[in-house]
């Protein structure tokens, strides 16, 4: 039998409580051996819930019972997260968790522990909820040089530019929908600015390049410049508009940035809506390759938990390799990534000067129009360094949007 | 160092060596230590070729040799692969192979014996080329009660049905550029009739149930009878046709079969176009998981192949474990499994009468048409036990089309 014990029991923490009781059988037989739950770790109490059975206030009676193998730590933020992981980690036990935030900030560290310990840190669900794709870059994308990884990483934000796609509606109104719907938080900061994108793509791109890369380094735009009259080119375009995290290489450098995209209909990502998630792959051997699933929502992302939770019961003494050093790496200067950009600015009525203006500053563009649209100029430049671009586009009154562009 | 010895010279294994020597630096990173191809086996010469150097033509060389480690047999057929599979195994070695001939037929027998040895029997390759999906349902999807596999598991075929979606052409006509172009086979049967994917979904299905299911036992039905009318009803219903194999649980009963399915918007493999595949996975917690990339080709299935080089690398006395049992999976009777079906028949020009025939037989009917398609009566059933379906078509004459329907 193998004990586990579940900090928080939150949405996730009793998701995974739920999925292991309502699949004990085949979480039992994959594992190997039965898993039970002897501790739930919350400052709250649960009155009339069973959990209430197994719940315990105080972190010292599971990193101090030597019976307690894996640690499901399922409470977000660094700290107290942090403190406990690693207190577990030292402890000998192994641990599962769905925290980006931590594992963004303390991968490389906590996943050194584990190694030197000879026991495990895992964390499928950090990324991508029920979506399989941690352990897949680990474990199967092994033989290739993988020279870029784009995903839509978060769930709210996703279903925000669904909804403004398909209805037309305003940012601002689709916002307030989703939270009322529960899609989306009171504070919606961290998806609506892109934070829990940048933390996703930045450990998705340190297990790509096998060293950490600092979350504080990606260039990070959210979506709540993004307007309808965006969606109606983007519609004209036969496009739409997704938040994206990427690193693509260059040479031997990899280039990452979380931003709103106009992506066309061969993107591998272009039929991802609503909540989902999708992590597009593409390998010098492979060729592309994508996961779509749930990035979110309480029993999907337990799923990955428990699945880590299986995994670390058949390596209970022995360390699955994770190849993420504490050793940084390199990101290319977003100032020298190339893009090509979509802006909207004003039409100052003096037509010649003004695309006289924009063809100094950006070369040749191709200008695009939108039913319903009016009074200004709109187009889409070929390639051209963020820095560049960021340096002529102050040269222009009254821009209504920026927006990258890969198709 | 691990030493390995590739059967087979042909498509998959020159790409698999070309893999290792292209990604040598990844793959040793990888795999925890050096990668050494010791032996190629083939029995033709290859004159000029760098592989003549390792090139034996006696398979006793390869399995009496101590020093190989890993034997990667991409000769595909079931013999001679099994005769060598078996031997090497039984030697010590551990297998990593393309081969779904080999795997649907005796993959259980050759996982028992690796696991015995404590040594390991891989074959990511085998299912969707590039894809990672053998190792995902092995180690990722663990947490779940796993309810239906659906997969465009054969690439020839998406590529035919996508050019008859998108050009209007005629099936013979596609599969002839197809052969020009080298997506089919002189002998297309394989591929058109739906064995490839009736043996690819077999695999799969019996890493769910945990449990062999013979291909033989599932109902296969291929693409040659679809027409430009089909797809003329197809693009009208906003749906498209595309070659599924699929087992789905009803109750505690798994019902597989192999065919063309219409399948609307909303299904996760409706934008898996031309030579791609997709496996769509849905679990009782995870819900909906999708899985997209290259489903052959040298290079993508090579990619895969060497991605089980590494895991057997990293697992070399120490099996990992997979469940699939010799005991059978006990199917459901197709002719109990439920489904709806898109039915052309010719008008008879005595409405009353043939529509009343057609309620009788099949109940409430939605009535269907298509641009430039006349002189037939086309519909859509409620879901219907094949065995009820297949004795009532019976009745009619001129029966144009019979498609099931997934949505």
């Amino acid at each position: 039998m193998v004990n586990i014990a579940v900090l928080g029991y939150g949405t996730v923490g009793s998701g995974v409580v739920e999925v292991i009781n309502t699949n004990q059988a085949i979480v039992n037989k994959r594992a190997g051996q039965d898993i039970n739950i002897k501790y739930v770790l919350d400052l709250r109490d649960f009155e009339g819930d069973p959990v209430q059975k197994i719940l315990v206030h105080d972190y010292k009676v599971i990193v101090e019972d030597p019976k307690v193998d894996i640690v499901v730590e399922v409470m977000g933020g660094v700290e107290p997260a942090y403190t406990f992981v690693k207190q577990a980690l030292l402890a000998g036990k192994s641990v599962c968790t769905s925290n980006k935030e931590l594992v963004a900030k303390h991968g490389a560290e906590l996943l050194a522990i584990a190694k030197k310990k000879n026991i495990n840190f895992l964390f499928e669900a950090a990324v991508g909820g029920g979506i399989p794709i941690i352990r897949p870059l680990n474990t199967s994308l092994t033989a290739d040089d993988i020279t870029e990884i784009t995903g839509i990483l978060n769930g709210t934000t996703n279903y925000i530019l669904t909804e403004m796609a398909e209805k037309g509606s305003a940012f601002e109104d689709v916002l307030k929908v989703a939270q009322e719907k529960g899609y989306a938080e009171r504070n919606p900061e961290a998806d609506v600015e892109g934070y829990d994108a940048c933390r996703k793509i930045a450990i998705l791109t340190s297990l790509v390049t096998g060293a950490q890369v600092d979350y504080e380094d990606i260039h990070t735009e959210g979506i709540t410049k993004i307007t309808t009259e965006d969606f109606k080119y983007a519609k004209a375009l036969n496009a739409s508009i997704k938040l994206l995290g990427t690193s693509k290489k260059d040479g031997d450098t990899f280039y990452s940035m979380v931003a709103p995209v106009m992506i066309g209909q061969s993107h591998p990502l272009i039929n991802v809506n609503d909540v989902f998630n999708g992590v597009f792959v593409h390998g010098n051997v492979l060729d592309d390759v994508m996961f779509y699933g749930r990035g979110a929502g309480k029993l999907p992302t337990a799923s990955a938990v428990v699945s880590d939770v299986v995994d670390a019961a058949k390596h209970l003494n022995d360390n699955i390799m994770v190849i993420w050093d504490e050793k940084k790496t390199k990101l290319g200067e977003f100032a020298k990534c190339k893009n090509k950009f979509f802006v909207r600015m004003k039409d100052q009525g003096l037509d010649d000067n003004q695309m006289l203006a924009i063809k100094n500053a950006f070369g040749n563009v191709l200008y695009v129009q939108a039913p319903d649209v009016s009074d200004e100029l709109a187009f889409i430049t070929d390639p051209i360094a963020e820095g560049d671009f960021a340096e002529h586009i102050k040269e222009f009154e009254d821009v209504y949007s920026v927006i990258r562009v890969d198709f």
